[in-house]
């Protein structure tokens, strides 16, 4: 059903032609996220301000209109998809600036649109420092990373984004307008709306205003690299490090595939005969707390098959050793013409086994499933190459096995991505009738026309 | 309206006898909390597990019964009285055991009448740590702790209740169980129900499991205080030390008023003329880590005014630093009858703001107001002290007077108590009524019926 002419004349009058898109340039470029599905909206808006939000949200629930918040539209689960059309309320183009520093509280207030690298970047030219990275932090949203409350490669030391969001404003389906949190590290009157709206995936309120905590920048970082024959060994390596006493702020894991990979593509001498490797960064402020993490983690991984353990002596070896696992995802794509990703999540001390069953339903299948990602808080990313496209079903029926052994082994179908559109079928895997009515009696509190971000999240 | 007879029957036959209690022992015993505010309840049951608290909401639910959740009764806020009578549901009864240690995961799954202490000292005794510590760490339960996301001393380095919080189990008032999140650090799968449930203060459902994050116990911690002239000092000392980079477990402080009240009632030395004392706790795994923060604490209190700096040399000394703190609560009784006391919380910035308004309302009301608090934190329990009872309406007056500084300052009603019966009245100061209707309609998604824990927050 398209956009009636009227309602297009009204987002003109009010935005400004110039804010207010229906040529289809505008609404293919909006009309899809990274899993390259798509549905183009019947327009696109660039609101300017809370203001413009709040009217164009209160015009569409009023008239029943679909409308989609968007950041950079780099998800991997089509959160950002206009899946009825509708408008995309793309939040990137004026929404994007960053408000105030305050160095005295340490915290920062931003607009939704503002890009995570960027963020990064203003915190540490003022010393400080802001953790979640994903990997799309030079395209992702801040406004994105909330909305799927993002993680990164930080996050076993340093948590992920709703750890670091200390107040939210937002614009509810009414055009009500309201503020959740305070710049306070403590505050509890009233109920936890700043919590509910984190991870929410734009189904519940546009998020117009983050305020974010900020942290002091650590001195010294360091990283090290351990080499195992066999992926269990290096599981076993990593549940047992983070067991000990020192949590490294990233412990990050390729198997074997992926080495293979990375080594085809770039040559970079990596040991292509590893069951896994396992690459990891401390800090600290004194060289005494870097050898002290360092010797802990290398004698964990002795006593679990750890066959090499190198320490970059600077930040370019430190690069170095990263090089691999940062090109992990572009290159394992040798193995099949589509590869069907997953961010599935189990407690730490079920990878050995999570990773073995894997590996069984890769064998079953006759699909190559290369494995890397943030082993230190238990989240892989698996992917199904599918190298005939006709095999996309049997892909899709692999999913839904590793979906289940995830969730057997008190794990979740996302430890990052979200829901979205493309877990939305596999919700029911994970929760029973009584959890998904709640979830729908949630979205009807906030949302009760269900004009946000509809057909999402399984609801 | 009392309870029919028909309903007490149909619990008693539930729950046996033993189980459900209408002898006023019991309906006194649970009619109030820390308040010493009170309602008797019509009821007191004592459910034995997750089963029988279905039954009962869902028969509340049907039979439009109120039903309050109780742990130990030691709320600051009247959080656990049965304002409209009916049932009070306690929990500390028979749900209180630590059903699983995870060492594998650093992961405990415990009842909901589990205290806190004993927690601590659970995880302690296996090498682990779970640090949320609110004062009322030997009553309170965790499920008590969860529904206020209760704070404590350790919070400025250590976060709160919900910071450890990983999965919950609760029954909805219709009877449905629910589970929210897992056994993982990360899952963004649905709507983040358990991020709701926290601080719900028992309005939403009934907490039957929490599972919590443990942490490795650090090897070294001490203890060092500061003594500064005027309280100005000492909060600029706060805000700016927390700013270095240096993160202590704690940062309390007391004011000259507290500092006398303890000294004349406990004779320890203590410097009488000081104008605030901060007290401070520092952790690591080095020697070097404890000597790098205290020099850095050191150096930013002595830039501010700070006129003595003492260390403690063993954990004995360091005891007596926290004497005074830890007896603070009970020793300014010797200004009044009456304590009106609160936990306004405000950016550590705006702290030395915040004192000196409170000073400015004390002298316009002729109360005495001291305070202390978890300053590291931006916490400050302020106590106005009402000799005279019938001056006690005028103390709720420099009440509202001090809530609005702090809603000026950027900060919250409430940083740990909640807002239950007492603060209810003063929520519009707080909120706007858009979101107090956003709260209403939250309450409703899960308790149509307004049966769980009515008339609390200001709804």
């Amino acid at each position: 059903m398209a956009l009636d002419n009227i309602h297009i004349d009204y987002f003109k009058q009010l935005l400004g032609e110039e804010n207010a898109k229906i040529d289809s340039l505008h609404k293919v470029a909006y009309s899809y996220d990274a899993t390259r599905e798509s549905r183009e909206p019947d327009m696109v808006l660039f609101p300017r301000d809370e203001k413009d939000i709040s009217d164009i949200l209160k015009y569409c629930n009023e008239n029943l209109i679909p409308i989609v918040p968007r950041g950079a539209g780099s998800g991997f689960t089509g959160g950002s998809i206009a899946a009825q059309g509708g408008i995309v309320l793309a939040l990137e183009k004026h929404m994007n600036k960053i408000l105030e520093l305050d160095t005295k509280n340490l915290i920062v207030r931003v607009q939704p649109g503002v890009i995570n690298k960027d963020l990064q970047n203003f915190a540490e030219s003022h010393g400080l420092f802001y953790p979640p990275d994903p990997a799309s932090e030079n395209q992702s949203t801040i406004g994105g990373n909330v909305s799927e409350n993002a993680g990164g490669m930080r996050a076993a030391k340093y948590g992920i984004t709703k750890d670091y969001v200390v107040a939210i404003r937002a614009v509810l389906p009414n055009g009500n307008i309201i503020r959740a949190g305070k710049k306070t590290i403590k505050d509890v009157a009233g109920y936890n709306i700043a919590g509910i709206l984190i991870a929410s995936e734009g189904t519940l309120a546009v998020i117009s205003e983050i305020t974010l905590k900020l942290i002091a920048k650590p001195k010294i970082m360091r990283s090290a690299m351990g080499i195992f024959d066999t992926i269990e060994d290096a599981m076993n390596a990593v549940y047992k490090t983070m067991a000990s006493g020192v949590t490294p702020v990233a412990m990050e894991f390729l198997d074997n595939l992926t080495i293979r990979a990375v080594e085809s593509k770039f040559n970079k001498g990596l040991p292509t005969e590893a069951g896994a490797i396992l690459i990891t960064e401390v800090d600290g402020n004194l060289e005494e707390e870097i050898q002290y993490q360092l010797e802990l983690i290398e004698s964990r991984f002795k006593e679990n098959g750890c066959i090499e353990f190198k320490v970059a002596k600077d930040s370019k070896e430190g690069q170095d050793l990263w090089f691999a696992r940062k090109n992990a995802s572009q290159s394992i794509s040798i193995y099949g013409k589509k590869k069907l990703n997953e961010d599935i999540t189990v407690p730490r001390a079920k990878l050995p086994e999570l990773l073995e069953r894997i590996g069984e339903v890769s064998k079953r299948y006759g699909f190559k499933i290369p494995c890397f990602g943030h082993t230190g808080d238990g989240n892989v990313h698996t992917n199904v190459m599918v190298e005939d496209l006709k095999d996309l079903d049997k892909g899709h029926e692999a999913i839904v096995e590793i979906f289940k052994i995830a969730v057997e082994l008190e794990g979740t179908l996302s430890g990052e991505h979200g829901i979205g559109l493309a877990k939305a079928p596999f919700m029911k895997l994970a929760f029973n009738e009584d959890e998904m009515n709640l979830f729908r009696s949630i979205k009807n509190a906030f949302d009760p026309n269900n004009i946000l971000n509809p057909n999402k999240m399984g609801l």
